[in-house]
Protein backbone atom coordinates (compact mmCIF):
# COMPACT_ATOMS: atom_id res chain seq x y z
CA UNK A 1 0.00 0.00 0.00
CA UNK A 2 1.21 3.71 -0.80
CA UNK A 3 0.95 6.49 1.56
CA UNK A 4 -1.47 7.79 -0.54
CA UNK A 5 -3.44 4.90 -1.06
CA UNK A 6 -3.46 5.11 2.95
CA UNK A 7 -4.18 8.38 2.98
CA UNK A 8 -7.60 7.96 0.76
CA UNK A 9 -8.60 5.49 3.15
CA UNK A 10 -8.65 8.26 5.94
CA UNK A 11 -10.50 10.52 3.56
CA UNK A 12 -13.39 7.79 3.15
CA UNK A 13 -13.43 7.10 6.81
CA UNK A 14 -12.77 9.98 8.28
CA UNK A 15 -10.52 7.77 10.62
CA UNK A 16 -6.91 7.88 11.14
CA UNK A 17 -7.70 5.23 13.89
CA UNK A 18 -5.50 1.81 14.05
CA UNK A 19 -7.02 -0.62 16.59
CA UNK A 20 -4.57 -2.92 18.67
CA UNK A 21 -5.59 -6.22 18.82
CA UNK A 22 -3.58 -6.77 22.21
CA UNK A 23 -5.44 -9.77 22.82
CA UNK A 24 -5.20 -11.21 26.12
CA UNK A 25 -6.78 -14.93 26.80
CA UNK A 26 -7.19 -13.36 30.21
CA UNK A 27 -9.84 -10.64 29.60
CA UNK A 28 -11.60 -11.92 26.92
CA UNK A 29 -15.31 -12.92 27.82
CA UNK A 30 -15.60 -16.14 29.14
CA UNK A 31 -18.02 -17.21 26.88
CA UNK A 32 -15.19 -17.34 24.09
CA UNK A 33 -13.73 -19.81 26.00
CA UNK A 34 -15.45 -22.34 24.95
CA UNK A 35 -14.66 -21.87 21.44
CA UNK A 36 -11.78 -23.95 19.32
CA UNK A 37 -9.72 -21.09 18.99
CA UNK A 38 -10.90 -18.23 21.74
CA UNK A 39 -8.27 -15.52 20.67
CA UNK A 40 -8.98 -15.72 16.92
CA UNK A 41 -13.32 -15.64 17.77
CA UNK A 42 -12.27 -12.40 19.92
CA UNK A 43 -10.47 -10.41 17.11
CA UNK A 44 -13.07 -11.71 14.44
CA UNK A 45 -16.02 -10.27 16.07
CA UNK A 46 -13.75 -6.48 17.02
CA UNK A 47 -13.00 -6.35 13.55
CA UNK A 48 -16.36 -6.76 12.14
CA UNK A 49 -17.80 -4.40 14.62
CA UNK A 50 -14.98 -1.63 14.12
CA UNK A 51 -13.60 -2.09 10.55
CA UNK A 52 -15.56 0.86 9.03
CA UNK A 53 -14.39 2.79 11.99
CA UNK A 54 -10.40 2.15 11.46
CA UNK A 55 -7.91 2.58 8.50
CA UNK A 56 -5.72 -0.30 10.52
CA UNK A 57 -5.49 -3.25 12.74
CA UNK A 58 -2.01 -3.94 14.83
CA UNK A 59 -1.75 -7.46 16.71
CA UNK A 60 1.13 -7.11 19.27
CA UNK A 61 2.83 -10.30 18.64
CA UNK A 62 3.82 -10.75 22.70
CA UNK A 63 0.29 -11.84 23.16
CA UNK A 64 0.25 -14.50 20.61
CA UNK A 65 3.97 -15.85 21.14
CA UNK A 66 3.03 -16.32 24.99
CA UNK A 67 0.41 -18.82 23.59
CA UNK A 68 3.19 -20.95 21.56
CA UNK A 69 2.03 -22.45 18.33
CA UNK A 70 -1.47 -21.92 19.48
CA UNK A 71 -1.70 -18.26 19.40
CA UNK A 72 1.08 -18.28 16.19
CA UNK A 73 -1.78 -19.95 14.28
CA UNK A 74 -4.74 -17.42 15.63
CA UNK A 75 -2.39 -14.38 14.52
CA UNK A 76 -2.14 -15.81 11.06
CA UNK A 77 -6.12 -16.28 10.72
CA UNK A 78 -6.35 -12.88 12.12
CA UNK A 79 -4.49 -11.60 9.53
CA UNK A 80 -5.79 -14.18 6.89
CA UNK A 81 -9.43 -12.90 8.06
CA UNK A 82 -8.50 -9.40 7.32
CA UNK A 83 -7.12 -9.35 4.05
CA UNK A 84 -10.10 -11.62 2.79
CA UNK A 85 -12.95 -9.87 4.19
CA UNK A 86 -11.51 -5.90 4.21
CA UNK A 87 -8.59 -6.10 2.18
CA UNK A 88 -8.43 -2.31 2.45
CA UNK A 89 -6.87 -2.31 5.87
CA UNK A 90 -3.77 -1.36 6.68
CA UNK A 91 -2.14 -4.47 8.76
CA UNK A 92 0.43 -3.83 11.57
CA UNK A 93 2.76 -6.64 12.70
CA UNK A 94 3.69 -4.73 16.37
CA UNK A 95 6.80 -7.35 16.84
CA UNK A 96 9.61 -4.33 17.52
CA UNK A 97 12.25 -6.89 15.65
CA UNK A 98 15.62 -6.20 14.17
CA UNK A 99 18.75 -8.18 13.69
CA UNK A 100 21.84 -8.65 11.18
CA UNK A 101 20.99 -8.37 7.55
CA UNK A 102 20.49 -11.97 6.78
CA UNK A 103 18.42 -12.58 9.67
CA UNK A 104 16.38 -9.43 9.27
CA UNK A 105 15.45 -10.99 5.97
CA UNK A 106 14.15 -14.21 7.17
CA UNK A 107 11.95 -11.59 9.75
CA UNK A 108 11.00 -10.32 6.73
CA UNK A 109 10.19 -13.24 5.15
CA UNK A 110 8.22 -14.20 8.02
CA UNK A 111 5.90 -10.95 7.83
CA UNK A 112 5.40 -10.19 4.47
CA UNK A 113 5.59 -13.60 2.93
CA UNK A 114 4.65 -16.00 5.42
CA UNK A 115 1.57 -13.73 6.52
CA UNK A 116 0.30 -10.85 4.59
CA UNK A 117 1.23 -7.82 6.99
CA UNK A 118 1.29 -4.41 5.39
CA UNK A 119 3.60 -2.97 8.06
CA UNK A 120 6.04 -4.41 10.99
CA UNK A 121 7.74 -2.04 13.43
CA UNK A 122 11.36 -2.36 14.19
CA UNK A 123 13.72 -1.19 16.56
CA UNK A 124 16.70 0.65 15.63
CA UNK A 125 19.57 -0.48 18.02
CA UNK A 126 21.62 -2.65 15.00
CA UNK A 127 21.46 0.13 12.65
CA UNK A 128 20.80 -0.28 8.50
CA UNK A 129 21.63 -3.66 7.91
CA UNK A 130 18.95 -4.54 10.31
CA UNK A 131 16.54 -1.95 8.52
CA UNK A 132 16.96 -2.35 5.00
CA UNK A 133 16.17 -6.29 4.19
CA UNK A 134 12.28 -5.82 4.81
CA UNK A 135 12.20 -3.03 2.07
CA UNK A 136 12.91 -5.62 -1.01
CA UNK A 137 9.31 -6.35 -0.04
CA UNK A 138 7.52 -3.67 -2.39
CA UNK A 139 4.23 -1.84 -0.87
CA UNK A 140 5.67 -3.31 2.18
CA UNK A 141 6.49 -0.90 5.36
CA UNK A 142 8.87 -0.44 8.23
CA UNK A 143 7.77 1.41 11.52
CA UNK A 144 11.17 1.97 13.21
CA UNK A 145 11.11 2.83 16.98
CA UNK A 146 11.69 6.59 17.49
CA UNK A 147 10.66 8.13 20.65
CA UNK A 148 8.37 5.77 22.10
CA UNK A 149 5.64 5.93 24.69
CA UNK A 150 6.70 3.83 27.77
CA UNK A 151 8.38 5.71 31.26
CA UNK A 152 11.87 3.68 29.86
CA UNK A 153 12.31 5.90 26.80
CA UNK A 154 14.18 8.24 29.06
CA UNK A 155 16.92 5.93 29.27
CA UNK A 156 18.71 6.24 26.19
CA UNK A 157 16.88 7.74 23.51
CA UNK A 158 17.56 11.28 25.06
CA UNK A 159 21.04 11.19 24.74
CA UNK A 160 22.61 13.79 23.06
CA UNK A 161 25.72 14.28 20.63
CA UNK A 162 26.39 17.48 19.24
CA UNK A 163 22.85 18.74 19.72
CA UNK A 164 21.11 15.90 18.63
CA UNK A 165 19.42 13.55 20.25
CA UNK A 166 19.33 9.66 20.10
CA UNK A 167 15.85 9.41 18.66
CA UNK A 168 16.63 12.79 16.09
CA UNK A 169 19.45 10.78 14.77
CA UNK A 170 17.59 7.59 14.31
CA UNK A 171 14.81 9.32 12.44
CA UNK A 172 17.43 11.48 10.62
CA UNK A 173 20.04 8.57 9.74
CA UNK A 174 17.22 6.33 8.70
CA UNK A 175 15.11 8.75 6.56
CA UNK A 176 17.63 8.18 3.86
CA UNK A 177 17.58 4.57 4.14
CA UNK A 178 13.81 4.44 2.92
CA UNK A 179 11.08 6.85 1.60
CA UNK A 180 8.16 7.98 2.50
CA UNK A 181 6.60 5.43 0.67
CA UNK A 182 7.89 2.39 2.55
CA UNK A 183 8.68 4.03 6.32
CA UNK A 184 7.05 5.14 9.52
CA UNK A 185 8.26 6.24 12.99
CA UNK A 186 6.19 5.15 16.28
CA UNK A 187 6.53 8.18 18.54
CA UNK A 188 4.08 8.25 21.80
CA UNK A 189 1.84 10.07 22.15
CA UNK A 190 2.45 10.86 25.78
CA UNK A 191 5.26 12.68 24.24
CA UNK A 192 2.88 14.86 22.04
CA UNK A 193 4.92 17.88 22.71
CA UNK A 194 8.22 16.29 20.60
CA UNK A 195 5.98 15.75 17.43
CA UNK A 196 6.29 19.42 16.38
CA UNK A 197 10.19 18.74 15.94
CA UNK A 198 9.77 15.84 15.30
CA UNK A 199 7.71 17.50 11.74
CA UNK A 200 10.28 19.58 11.34
CA UNK A 201 12.44 16.68 10.25
CA UNK A 202 9.95 14.60 8.27
CA UNK A 203 7.14 16.92 7.71
CA UNK A 204 5.93 14.13 4.56
CA UNK A 205 6.39 10.30 6.59
CA UNK A 206 3.79 8.59 8.02
CA UNK A 207 4.08 8.41 12.30
CA UNK A 208 2.22 5.67 14.50
CA UNK A 209 1.60 6.94 17.66
CA UNK A 210 0.42 4.46 20.65
CA UNK A 211 0.05 5.96 24.22
CA UNK A 212 -3.47 7.31 23.68
CA UNK A 213 -6.10 6.25 25.75
CA UNK A 214 -4.90 4.00 28.73
CA UNK A 215 -1.32 5.27 28.59
CA UNK A 216 -2.30 8.74 28.87
CA UNK A 217 -1.96 10.30 25.74
CA UNK A 218 -4.16 13.39 24.54
CA UNK A 219 -5.49 13.31 20.75
CA UNK A 220 -6.33 16.75 20.39
CA UNK A 221 -2.35 17.62 21.17
CA UNK A 222 -1.27 14.82 19.27
CA UNK A 223 -3.43 16.19 15.79
CA UNK A 224 -2.05 19.88 16.48
CA UNK A 225 1.47 18.67 16.34
CA UNK A 226 1.46 15.87 14.19
CA UNK A 227 -1.06 15.97 11.01
CA UNK A 228 0.50 16.80 7.95
CA UNK A 229 -1.30 17.83 4.34
CA UNK A 230 -1.43 13.74 4.00
CA UNK A 231 -2.49 13.02 7.05
CA UNK A 232 0.42 11.57 8.24
CA UNK A 233 -1.04 10.05 11.61
CA UNK A 234 -2.03 6.67 12.47
CA UNK A 235 -3.42 6.47 16.03
CA UNK A 236 -3.28 3.15 18.02
CA UNK A 237 -5.55 2.41 20.67
CA UNK A 238 -5.92 -1.07 21.81
CA UNK A 239 -7.44 -1.58 25.70
CA UNK A 240 -9.78 1.28 25.68
CA UNK A 241 -11.17 -0.04 22.46
CA UNK A 242 -10.86 -4.11 22.93
CA UNK A 243 -11.77 -4.24 26.48
CA UNK A 244 -14.43 -1.70 26.34
CA UNK A 245 -16.85 -3.91 27.44
CA UNK A 246 -16.04 -7.21 29.36
CA UNK A 247 -19.51 -9.40 28.76
CA UNK A 248 -21.00 -10.98 25.57
CA UNK A 249 -21.93 -7.36 24.29
CA UNK A 250 -18.24 -6.46 24.30
CA UNK A 251 -18.29 -6.07 20.12
CA UNK A 252 -21.09 -3.65 20.52
CA UNK A 253 -19.27 -1.89 23.66
CA UNK A 254 -15.97 -1.85 20.86
CA UNK A 255 -18.01 -0.33 18.23
CA UNK A 256 -19.02 2.53 20.27
CA UNK A 257 -15.36 3.07 21.77
CA UNK A 258 -14.67 2.91 18.54
CA UNK A 259 -17.16 5.43 17.06
CA UNK A 260 -16.10 7.98 19.82
CA UNK A 261 -12.36 7.99 18.65
CA UNK A 262 -13.64 8.55 15.19
CA UNK A 263 -15.86 11.01 15.64
CA UNK A 264 -13.24 13.04 17.57
CA UNK A 265 -10.85 11.86 14.47
CA UNK A 266 -13.21 13.55 11.92
CA UNK A 267 -13.71 16.63 13.94
CA UNK A 268 -9.66 16.91 13.93
CA UNK A 269 -9.35 16.07 10.54
CA UNK A 270 -11.71 18.59 9.67
CA UNK A 271 -10.61 21.66 12.06
CA UNK A 272 -6.35 20.90 11.20
CA UNK A 273 -6.10 19.60 7.51
CA UNK B 1 20.36 -21.60 35.96
CA UNK B 2 23.02 -19.60 38.56
CA UNK B 3 26.37 -18.59 36.53
CA UNK B 4 28.25 -20.75 38.84
CA UNK B 5 26.36 -23.97 37.52
CA UNK B 6 27.01 -22.33 33.76
CA UNK B 7 30.70 -22.26 34.75
CA UNK B 8 30.53 -25.55 35.90
CA UNK B 9 29.39 -26.92 32.50
CA UNK B 10 32.29 -24.99 31.14
CA UNK B 11 34.73 -26.47 33.38
CA UNK B 12 33.33 -29.78 33.38
CA UNK B 13 33.54 -29.97 28.77
CA UNK B 14 36.39 -27.50 28.72
CA UNK B 15 34.13 -25.83 26.39
CA UNK B 16 32.24 -21.84 26.13
CA UNK B 17 31.14 -22.68 22.84
CA UNK B 18 27.31 -22.09 22.35
CA UNK B 19 25.82 -23.24 18.88
CA UNK B 20 23.59 -21.26 17.17
CA UNK B 21 20.64 -23.28 15.40
CA UNK B 22 19.89 -20.85 12.61
CA UNK B 23 18.29 -24.00 10.81
CA UNK B 24 17.12 -22.84 7.06
CA UNK B 25 15.33 -24.93 5.41
CA UNK B 26 16.84 -24.21 2.08
CA UNK B 27 20.32 -25.08 3.85
CA UNK B 28 19.68 -28.03 5.20
CA UNK B 29 20.16 -32.07 3.78
CA UNK B 30 17.86 -32.52 0.76
CA UNK B 31 17.39 -36.27 1.99
CA UNK B 32 15.55 -34.64 5.31
CA UNK B 33 13.10 -32.59 3.42
CA UNK B 34 10.75 -36.45 3.22
CA UNK B 35 10.59 -36.07 7.19
CA UNK B 36 7.72 -34.94 8.90
CA UNK B 37 9.37 -32.19 10.21
CA UNK B 38 12.82 -31.18 8.64
CA UNK B 39 13.95 -28.14 10.64
CA UNK B 40 13.00 -30.40 13.85
CA UNK B 41 15.02 -34.04 12.32
CA UNK B 42 18.08 -31.44 11.49
CA UNK B 43 18.49 -29.58 14.26
CA UNK B 44 17.87 -33.11 16.76
CA UNK B 45 20.76 -33.99 14.50
CA UNK B 46 23.22 -31.52 14.97
CA UNK B 47 22.12 -31.58 18.84
CA UNK B 48 22.66 -35.35 19.70
CA UNK B 49 26.18 -35.27 17.43
CA UNK B 50 27.10 -31.83 19.51
CA UNK B 51 25.44 -31.76 23.13
CA UNK B 52 28.81 -32.96 24.98
CA UNK B 53 31.17 -30.34 23.05
CA UNK B 54 28.60 -27.57 23.73
CA UNK B 55 27.62 -25.71 26.98
CA UNK B 56 24.25 -23.76 25.19
CA UNK B 57 22.36 -23.61 22.16
CA UNK B 58 20.93 -20.24 20.31
CA UNK B 59 17.95 -20.68 17.76
CA UNK B 60 17.37 -17.69 16.51
CA UNK B 61 13.71 -17.11 16.23
CA UNK B 62 13.49 -15.04 12.53
CA UNK B 63 14.19 -18.69 11.20
CA UNK B 64 11.45 -20.26 12.61
CA UNK B 65 9.22 -17.54 12.18
CA UNK B 66 9.69 -17.53 8.76
CA UNK B 67 7.80 -20.53 8.35
CA UNK B 68 4.72 -19.69 10.23
CA UNK B 69 2.73 -22.14 13.00
CA UNK B 70 5.24 -25.08 11.44
CA UNK B 71 8.22 -23.16 12.13
CA UNK B 72 7.24 -22.36 15.82
CA UNK B 73 6.25 -25.79 16.11
CA UNK B 74 9.93 -27.21 15.52
CA UNK B 75 11.34 -24.97 17.94
CA UNK B 76 8.96 -25.46 20.60
CA UNK B 77 9.85 -29.51 19.88
CA UNK B 78 13.53 -28.10 19.81
CA UNK B 79 13.28 -26.63 23.01
CA UNK B 80 11.37 -29.83 25.12
CA UNK B 81 14.21 -32.13 23.32
CA UNK B 82 17.32 -30.19 24.33
CA UNK B 83 15.29 -29.89 27.59
CA UNK B 84 14.30 -33.76 28.08
CA UNK B 85 17.41 -35.13 27.04
CA UNK B 86 20.19 -32.65 27.76
CA UNK B 87 18.96 -31.16 31.13
CA UNK B 88 22.11 -29.52 31.74
CA UNK B 89 22.70 -27.05 28.35
CA UNK B 90 21.52 -23.40 28.70
CA UNK B 91 19.13 -22.66 25.88
CA UNK B 92 19.33 -18.90 24.75
CA UNK B 93 16.26 -17.10 22.85
CA UNK B 94 17.43 -15.17 20.54
CA UNK B 95 14.50 -13.30 19.37
CA UNK B 96 15.79 -9.70 20.22
CA UNK B 97 12.56 -8.85 21.96
CA UNK B 98 11.26 -5.38 24.05
CA UNK B 99 8.27 -3.31 24.48
CA UNK B 100 6.38 -1.50 27.24
CA UNK B 101 6.35 -3.18 30.48
CA UNK B 102 2.75 -4.79 30.23
CA UNK B 103 4.01 -6.53 27.02
CA UNK B 104 7.47 -7.80 27.85
CA UNK B 105 5.80 -9.51 30.43
CA UNK B 106 3.85 -11.51 27.72
CA UNK B 107 7.30 -12.05 26.38
CA UNK B 108 8.88 -13.58 28.85
CA UNK B 109 5.66 -15.83 29.29
CA UNK B 110 6.19 -16.86 25.91
CA UNK B 111 10.30 -17.92 26.58
CA UNK B 112 9.98 -18.76 30.07
CA UNK B 113 6.84 -20.34 30.65
CA UNK B 114 4.98 -21.01 27.21
CA UNK B 115 8.58 -22.33 26.02
CA UNK B 116 11.37 -23.63 28.76
CA UNK B 117 14.06 -21.01 27.41
CA UNK B 118 16.82 -20.02 29.66
CA UNK B 119 17.86 -16.89 28.42
CA UNK B 120 16.01 -14.57 25.68
CA UNK B 121 18.17 -11.66 23.85
CA UNK B 122 16.71 -7.94 24.88
CA UNK B 123 16.99 -4.87 22.57
CA UNK B 124 17.77 -2.17 24.88
CA UNK B 125 16.43 0.98 22.61
CA UNK B 126 12.93 0.83 25.46
CA UNK B 127 14.74 1.16 28.26
CA UNK B 128 14.39 -0.22 32.25
CA UNK B 129 10.48 -1.30 31.79
CA UNK B 130 11.09 -2.93 28.54
CA UNK B 131 13.59 -5.13 30.27
CA UNK B 132 12.59 -5.88 33.80
CA UNK B 133 9.69 -7.68 33.40
CA UNK B 134 12.10 -10.76 32.42
CA UNK B 135 13.37 -10.97 35.54
CA UNK B 136 10.23 -11.86 37.45
CA UNK B 137 10.78 -15.52 36.36
CA UNK B 138 13.52 -17.04 38.74
CA UNK B 139 16.88 -18.54 37.40
CA UNK B 140 16.06 -16.99 33.88
CA UNK B 141 18.43 -14.68 31.92
CA UNK B 142 17.75 -11.67 29.91
CA UNK B 143 20.94 -11.03 26.82
CA UNK B 144 21.23 -7.56 26.80
CA UNK B 145 22.44 -6.25 23.14
CA UNK B 146 25.23 -4.20 24.12
CA UNK B 147 27.64 -3.57 20.67
CA UNK B 148 26.85 -5.75 18.24
CA UNK B 149 28.74 -7.78 15.58
CA UNK B 150 27.40 -5.86 12.37
CA UNK B 151 28.07 -3.26 10.23
CA UNK B 152 24.95 -1.06 11.26
CA UNK B 153 26.54 -1.17 14.94
CA UNK B 154 28.10 1.86 13.73
CA UNK B 155 25.58 3.73 13.09
CA UNK B 156 23.77 4.59 16.34
CA UNK B 157 26.05 2.37 18.98
CA UNK B 158 28.77 4.66 19.20
CA UNK B 159 27.01 7.75 19.61
CA UNK B 160 28.59 9.89 22.62
CA UNK B 161 27.79 11.80 25.09
CA UNK B 162 30.18 13.17 28.43
CA UNK B 163 32.82 10.60 27.19
CA UNK B 164 30.13 7.67 27.50
CA UNK B 165 29.02 5.76 23.79
CA UNK B 166 25.48 4.50 24.08
CA UNK B 167 26.31 0.82 23.95
CA UNK B 168 28.59 2.06 27.20
CA UNK B 169 25.52 3.68 28.47
CA UNK B 170 23.27 0.53 27.87
CA UNK B 171 25.80 -1.34 30.40
CA UNK B 172 26.46 0.68 33.15
CA UNK B 173 22.85 1.86 32.93
CA UNK B 174 21.43 -1.81 32.98
CA UNK B 175 23.32 -3.43 34.84
CA UNK B 176 21.74 -1.68 38.04
CA UNK B 177 18.23 -3.07 36.70
CA UNK B 178 19.82 -6.51 37.13
CA UNK B 179 22.41 -8.81 38.28
CA UNK B 180 25.17 -11.36 37.82
CA UNK B 181 22.73 -14.33 37.78
CA UNK B 182 20.03 -12.69 35.26
CA UNK B 183 21.79 -10.79 33.17
CA UNK B 184 24.46 -11.11 30.09
CA UNK B 185 25.39 -8.96 27.25
CA UNK B 186 25.81 -9.49 23.42
CA UNK B 187 29.37 -8.14 22.48
CA UNK B 188 30.71 -9.08 19.15
CA UNK B 189 33.55 -10.97 18.18
CA UNK B 190 34.32 -8.66 15.26
CA UNK B 191 34.51 -6.04 17.62
CA UNK B 192 37.18 -7.92 19.83
CA UNK B 193 39.08 -4.49 20.77
CA UNK B 194 36.22 -3.30 22.72
CA UNK B 195 36.01 -6.42 24.91
CA UNK B 196 38.99 -5.22 27.42
CA UNK B 197 36.81 -1.74 28.18
CA UNK B 198 33.97 -3.32 28.38
CA UNK B 199 35.22 -5.61 31.13
CA UNK B 200 36.43 -2.51 33.07
CA UNK B 201 32.65 -2.09 33.02
CA UNK B 202 31.37 -5.02 34.45
CA UNK B 203 34.50 -7.63 35.03
CA UNK B 204 31.81 -10.09 36.31
CA UNK B 205 29.07 -10.48 33.90
CA UNK B 206 28.72 -13.59 31.23
CA UNK B 207 28.93 -12.01 27.63
CA UNK B 208 27.32 -13.78 24.90
CA UNK B 209 29.44 -13.53 21.71
CA UNK B 210 28.14 -13.33 18.15
CA UNK B 211 30.36 -13.53 15.18
CA UNK B 212 33.31 -15.95 15.16
CA UNK B 213 33.44 -17.87 12.25
CA UNK B 214 31.30 -16.70 9.30
CA UNK B 215 31.59 -13.31 10.22
CA UNK B 216 35.03 -13.09 10.67
CA UNK B 217 35.72 -12.80 14.62
CA UNK B 218 39.02 -13.85 16.03
CA UNK B 219 38.27 -16.59 19.40
CA UNK B 220 42.04 -15.99 20.48
CA UNK B 221 40.91 -12.33 20.40
CA UNK B 222 37.89 -12.75 22.53
CA UNK B 223 38.98 -15.32 24.83
CA UNK B 224 42.14 -12.71 25.65
CA UNK B 225 40.40 -9.89 26.45
CA UNK B 226 36.88 -11.54 27.17
CA UNK B 227 37.76 -14.55 29.78
CA UNK B 228 36.81 -13.47 33.56
CA UNK B 229 37.67 -15.75 36.73
CA UNK B 230 34.31 -17.30 35.93
CA UNK B 231 35.40 -17.80 31.91
CA UNK B 232 32.10 -15.29 31.63
CA UNK B 233 31.93 -15.87 27.65
CA UNK B 234 29.55 -17.50 25.90
CA UNK B 235 30.67 -18.11 22.14
CA UNK B 236 28.47 -18.34 19.65
CA UNK B 237 29.18 -20.22 16.54
CA UNK B 238 26.37 -21.07 13.68
CA UNK B 239 26.97 -21.55 10.12
CA UNK B 240 30.31 -22.90 10.56
CA UNK B 241 29.09 -25.71 12.63
CA UNK B 242 25.82 -26.66 11.58
CA UNK B 243 26.29 -26.37 7.66
CA UNK B 244 29.92 -27.86 7.79
CA UNK B 245 28.69 -30.89 5.81
CA UNK B 246 25.84 -30.84 3.17
CA UNK B 247 24.68 -34.49 2.55
CA UNK B 248 24.27 -37.49 4.78
CA UNK B 249 27.09 -36.92 7.13
CA UNK B 250 26.33 -33.42 8.15
CA UNK B 251 26.12 -34.04 11.53
CA UNK B 252 29.18 -36.61 11.74
CA UNK B 253 30.99 -32.95 9.97
CA UNK B 254 29.27 -30.47 12.42
CA UNK B 255 30.48 -32.48 15.40
CA UNK B 256 34.34 -32.75 13.31
CA UNK B 257 33.46 -28.67 13.21
CA UNK B 258 32.27 -28.26 16.72
CA UNK B 259 35.47 -30.33 18.40
CA UNK B 260 37.94 -28.23 16.33
CA UNK B 261 36.38 -24.88 18.25
CA UNK B 262 35.69 -26.81 21.49
CA UNK B 263 39.97 -28.00 21.40
CA UNK B 264 40.54 -24.84 21.01
CA UNK B 265 38.59 -23.83 23.73
CA UNK B 266 39.91 -25.67 26.10
CA UNK B 267 43.19 -24.44 25.12
CA UNK B 268 42.56 -20.81 25.81
CA UNK B 269 40.64 -21.61 29.17
CA UNK B 270 44.61 -23.16 30.07
CA UNK B 271 45.96 -20.47 29.08
CA UNK B 272 44.16 -17.68 30.24
CA UNK B 273 42.12 -18.80 33.03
Amino acid sequence: MTSAELFNQIKAKKSFLCIGLDTDIQKIPRQLLDTTDPIFAFNKEIIDATHDLAVAYKPNLAFYESLGVNGWNSLEKTVNYIRYNYPDLFIIADAKRGDIGNTSNLYARAFFDAMDFDAVTVAPYMGEDSVTPFFTYVGKWVILLALTSNKGADDFQYMTENNEKLFERVIKTSAKWGNEDNMMYVVGATRAEMLADIRKIIPNHFLLVPGVGAQGGSLEEVAKNGLNKQCGLLVNSSRQIIYAGKDEKFAEKAREAALEVRDEMAGLLEKYL
